[in-house]
């Protein structure tokens, strides 16, 4: 999603909203509400669900994902939530206009409920989270997560490590209750975020290519294995630099990246998407966290030999360091040298590192090279030897 | 200088000096206000101010650089301060708690001369900075001295431009004033900071071979052009990069890291220092100033073709922005599409761009690939699509 959602709860005025009649000043027919029910591709004609057929010389899949369902009883409640598209946001945000609010409950800990929790303490809310797995955010390390428990734990949300959501059910002190393998909680609102579906149901019919991950197969121009088919965002493939294969990594901006890339092609400027390294972040109130690159068991997973360290480095030089501290951990490939990952986490300065860590990614640098590559120094920024350079050389002395 | 000085005046007890008997303990001799007066290096030995001889297998040249002193009638009264070394700063703190100090005089408008600015200030002195040039921190663009002249004057400093500084006498309403071609200025404190001279004498003494640019030449282990002599530091140049040349350019970071370098030689682990791209920031009260790689007269010097292109970027995702602004300048090698050279100021999140662009100026990456370049995106630290890859995008349609 290409904007913050956490953001729209919290202050939903500040968005610019085009309708299709702005749109269409700028020479685009934008229909709301009408879903392609079929495509013709050898007459190069879509079917639509108002039952008008539209003619294409090129189609573009922008399927998109939808937020995973765990097909709980009661998930269909009033007061139960998913957060995928804009107007989830605003749908939940006027449920919380309308009614009091005084307890939520998220059912995962990635990145929209790490996001929402914020957003539901700056309204005063209580907020606790479930994950069925034992840490939040489990593409971190348990270092990190500790971390991340103990930022929750200052904002007052409760964690529940471990905890598999049953049923939802209408409740008594509060709107609806969640029955878990735990115990039972009570909410007056539930917001479920665990992970997305892939929207390649047309793709599908239309038997398009699928790649190993299930979704569209597409090449470095956006071009599926259809002629005049692209495909764009949470529905395709993307190439991953450092496994050097393609998989599935739906995040806005990478959406963003190959929605560019399909247009300048279809507009007659030949372009290639050149990939991603999987940098990520996200804030949880005061904190950064970060990553890029494969975590140790990817790297396994794809045939690396991976050793890793974390160091705790300061965010800015020693003489003004105030108790500041950035945990960063970098991977990398003990036959080559070769950095495969990275994660960070400070309250200041762990995207910093990641963004510059992504970037030695994206060339493939060795260690060797991280632990004295050049990078602005001065002491409110870092160290003379900046935390990037330490963990590299310290990791370098495990090859 | 590896600390803040200015951070030494503004609390100065957090310093950690160790004593040549602590030093001690750890195997190393260290013999301060010893000056070396003579090397010999057919014997292997050098003699020492004090009289004495010290064999040696490995001579070091870590014989830095001094403050440019401007010959100025009265440059060396009371109260007036160049700023190299840590006694510098020493010398000055206990003039500041010694006697009042109501208004200093800086020359010199680069790092020294910027952040002190920011220490008197918080000392609550009113303060002054006077430059030979039309602009302050001469490096960065106008557009960018735009930027810094206004944070100036936010915080109550008074820049005077294009003002060349003639004498310093006994004043009347304050101990000291300064006689310039553009008027007189009284000041109980006068700092000049305008750039430094290379301690190259002893080396010349040595008949070691300089480079073009007049510091020592070495090679990337570190070695002069005599065998069992190394230099580091100020004193001696560094491998440029983009530019592939060997260059003058004394900061901290690169220091440190040329010192690692000669001592891993020494003992017995080769190892090459691969050069820097020209990485460098400095704090000026709220904002972050940073640069990387060249300039346009720098990239015209050296036989490159660059244009540019400057954007007012966001240092966070639109729907998050509440007026901050990031000001980023890229210039690139037309024929090529190579970045040559970056610039930036903002009050967050300059640095961060410029440490990514660093290390794309390190792999030689060019336009095409930096606006689509994978970097953690999360709303709270940088739009889908960043200044970075906006920048680069705008600058790619003038190749």
């Amino acid at each position: 999603m290409p904007y913050y959602i956490g953001d729209v709860i919290k202050d939903y005025k500040k968005l610019v909203i085009r309708t299709p009649e702005e749109f269409k000043k700028t020479g685009v027919d934008v229909k709301l509400k009408t879903r392609v029910e079929a495509v013709d591709p050898g007459k190069g004609s879509v079917r639509l669900s108002d039952g008008t057929a539209l003619p294409y010389d090129i189609l573009v899949m922008a399927t998109g994902a939808e937020a995973t369902r765990l097909g709980l009883p009661g998930e269909d409640m009033e007061g139960v939530f998913f957060f995928r598209k804009l107007t989830d946001a605003l749908q939940m945000k006027s449920f919380l206009d309308s009614k009091p609010c005084r307890k939520v409950v998220i059912i995962g800990a990635g990145y929209i409920g790490m996001e929402m929790c914020e957003a539901f303490r700056s309204l005063g809310i209580e907020t606790t989270v479930i994950d069925i797995l034992p840490r939040p955010v489990f593409r971190w390390d348990p270092e990190f997560a500790k971390v991340v428990l103990e930022e929750l734990s200052k904002n007052q949300v409760t964690f529940l490590p471990s905890t598999k959501p049953l049923a939802i059910e209408k409740g008594k002190d509060y709107a609806l209750r969640l029955v878990t393998d735990k115990g039972i909680m009570g909410a007056d609102l539930i917001l479920i975020g665990v992970g997305t579906k892939k929207g390649t149901e047309l793709a599908v019919s239309l038997n398009l290519e699928m790649g190993e991950s299930g979704a569209i197969k597409v090449d470095f121009s956006q071009r599926t294995s259809m002629e005049n088919v692209y495909a764009v965002g949470d529905c395709c493939e993307v190439f991953h630099r450092v496994i050097g294969k393609w998989i599935y990594f739906p995040l806005g901006d990478v959406a963003n990246k190959q929605g560019r890339t399909a247009g300048q092609n279809i507009g007659g400027a030949p372009s290639e998407f050149p990939g991603i390294v999987g940098a990520q972040a996200f804030k949880l109130f005061n904190l950064e966290v970060a990553a890029t690159g494969l975590t140790e068991e990817e790297a396994t997973k794809y045939g690396f030999q991976p050793v890793s360290t974390i160091i705790a480095g300061l965010p800015v030089g020693r003489p003004m360091a105030k108790g500041e501290k950035l945990g960063l951990k970098l991977i990398a490939d003990k036959p080559t040298g070769k950095l495969l990952g990275a994660q960070a986490i400070a309250e200041k300065g762990a995207v910093s590192r990641i963004n510059s860590l992504s970037l030695a990614l994206w060339s493939g640098l060795t260690l060797e090279e991280i632990g004295y590559v050049d990078l602005a120094y001065a002491p409110p920024f870092g160290g003379a030897w900046d935390a990037i350079h330490i963990a590299a050389q310290t990791l370098m002395r495990k090859l």
